[in-house]
């Protein structure tokens, strides 16, 4: 199986119906302004998932495209809004959307993709009952989010953050819009609420190791790989589970948010941060969830989906970069 | 009937379930920013609608203040995102959210709060055809709302807006909202097709009309009522109904955008649009949609409800600020 192949696959039935689902509308410059990142690309991986999910309970994918096409468009949104509190003015390569629309645009560009999610949601063809319980997933898990964004920003201000408070974070802010994929494609497909159950916690536990296998990335990948400056979320002072993990065990880190840390103090830290096995640590944290989210799929009956996500998975705690 | 005490009534409803609909969750901080506009008060006029709606149908007030909460909590979305972008730091006399939790603060709380309107609105206890049509409803309303004000801050750089795309701005911007919450109203409270649609007319053209009719009053009611300069749309350049009459009449005004306008500029400016027409013409205008959206409510069986809208849209142009 080529996974990558199987991914675009899915993917690419996203970007088909993108232009039907949400045509460039009036104002033409908000559409423009709505639909910049997702014509830019991406790799699709929460439409695929949702996507898997359906197949893998024995639904047609071709009846959740609409779903799809809004767990992608909410993934925008708050890319939009994050580039804005974030100050980052780079986005896949390109200008970041408030750097081409202005902060006014930035703000109403997400604020409308974000009720568009709702309404492409919402003409997925489904029984009334199952509609409404997507509808619901989809509104806790936007607020959930967002909760995950504020705590994330109020991390940076604080430097005695626990790691079950990097855990919940990182759950809400990432996680939960994977796991709310899985399930909804699970809702939609007609599965049973122990498949949609099993397909929730999948795609959670898998999310919450992925991003903390992003942070050990940041720290391990070459720099020609990563096309970042390696050991940057040190020089940021960002809490991650490395970062807690070595605090907690009393080694002190000179670049800890020291933005102008040279490549020999970057280097000398990534040693201490080895001997002292924070880096093990988090790597190990991440296999853990992965392997914790796979069992989950036990409870699914066999089939080519099925072994695509548990592929998708391993790929996550497997890639260089 | 006291119009006001009526309206308030069904507005206390909504203040007085709003701590166990969206109590103060953690992050603590973000939910406090979440209530600040709703627990500074506010007339409470789309709740009211709603509600007021439902009886007219026949149904139960009780049973609608999740909705009701709902269309209350996304107004003060949009309050809090628009203040933001019309730098405007003020609301109800006391700081707007920006200035007191900074930009990716209000960004979050408007954010968060639009998910929550969402989610308080599925816990409507009504019937899952009723429930999907109601958040597909408030979908369209936000999408169309958010095409409102990216139309109004687009107005700002131009200056040949036709009336056409001035009434189809007010109609987005403000009017929807209350169209949506009359809607609601119906849906959620049995109401027939029919009566909803009504409804919803009512809704539109009465919010249509108090919008120009509160043009009207900036320019026509003394500043120490007003409690702000008499004339500010001019000095600030806005596109009202008034200055587009205006302009189609070949009336030039030295004081449109002169933000450092003289007093005698600006009696002097009144003069020549009372001489004209042009506030006559859009105090007409506001007269005509307010009692084409009274006419709407002939279908609905006599009540004390429909009573008290039809007195609620007297009101909005009748009031003297």
């Amino acid at each position: 199986m080529d996974l990558l192949e199987e991914i675009n696959k899915r993917g690419s039935m996203v970007d088909g119906s993108i232009q039907s689902l949400m045509p460039i509308g009036e104002p033409d410059e908000l559409y423009r302004a709505m639909r910049y990142l997702f014509d830019a690309g991406g790799k699709r991986l929460r439409p695929a998932s949702l996507i898997l999910s359906t197949e893998a309970v024995g639904g047609d994918p071709k009846n959740v495209i609409p779903a799809a096409t809004a767990v992608e468009l909410v993934h925008n949104f708050t890319l939009i809004h994050d580039d804005i509190m974030d100050q980052d003015n780079l986005r896949r390569g390109i200008p970041a959307v408030h750097v081409k629309w202005g902060l006014s645009g930035a703000i109403l560009a997400g604020d409308t993709l974000y009720s568009k999610s709702f309404h492409i949601l919402s003409q997925n063809d489904a029984d009334a009952a199952r509609m409404v319980e997507c509808l619901t997933l989809m509104s806790i898990t936007c607020t959930e989010i967002c909760e995950g964004q504020w705590t994330d920003i109020n991390f940076e201000k604080r430097n005695d953050v626990t790691e079950a408070e990097y855990m919940e974070m990182v759950m809400k802010k990432t996680a939960i819009l994977y796991a709310a994929s899985c399930k909804m494609g699970a809702i939609l497909g007609g599965g049973t609420p122990e498949q949609a159950q099993a397909l929730w916690d999948f795609g959670r536990l898998t999310g919450v190791g992925f991003q903390i296998f992003d942070d050990v990335l940041d720290l391990i990948t070459p720099e020609d790989v990563l096309g970042k400056i390696r050991g940057s979320d040190l020089m940021e002072g960002k809490q991650t589970l490395i970062a807690i993990h070595a605090r907690n065990n009393n080694l002190k880190l000179d670049v800890f948010g020291k933005r102008d840390a040279t490549r020999e103090e970057i280097d000398d830290a990534l040693e201490k941060l080895k001997d002292s096995g924070s880096i093990d640590y988090a790597q190990d944290k991440a296999l853990n969830f992965v392997a914790e989210g796979k069992k989950k799929l036990d409870i699914l009956p066999n089939s080519e989906a099925k072994d695509i996500m548990l592929a998708l998975a391993d790929y996550m705690i497997e890639r260089k970069f």
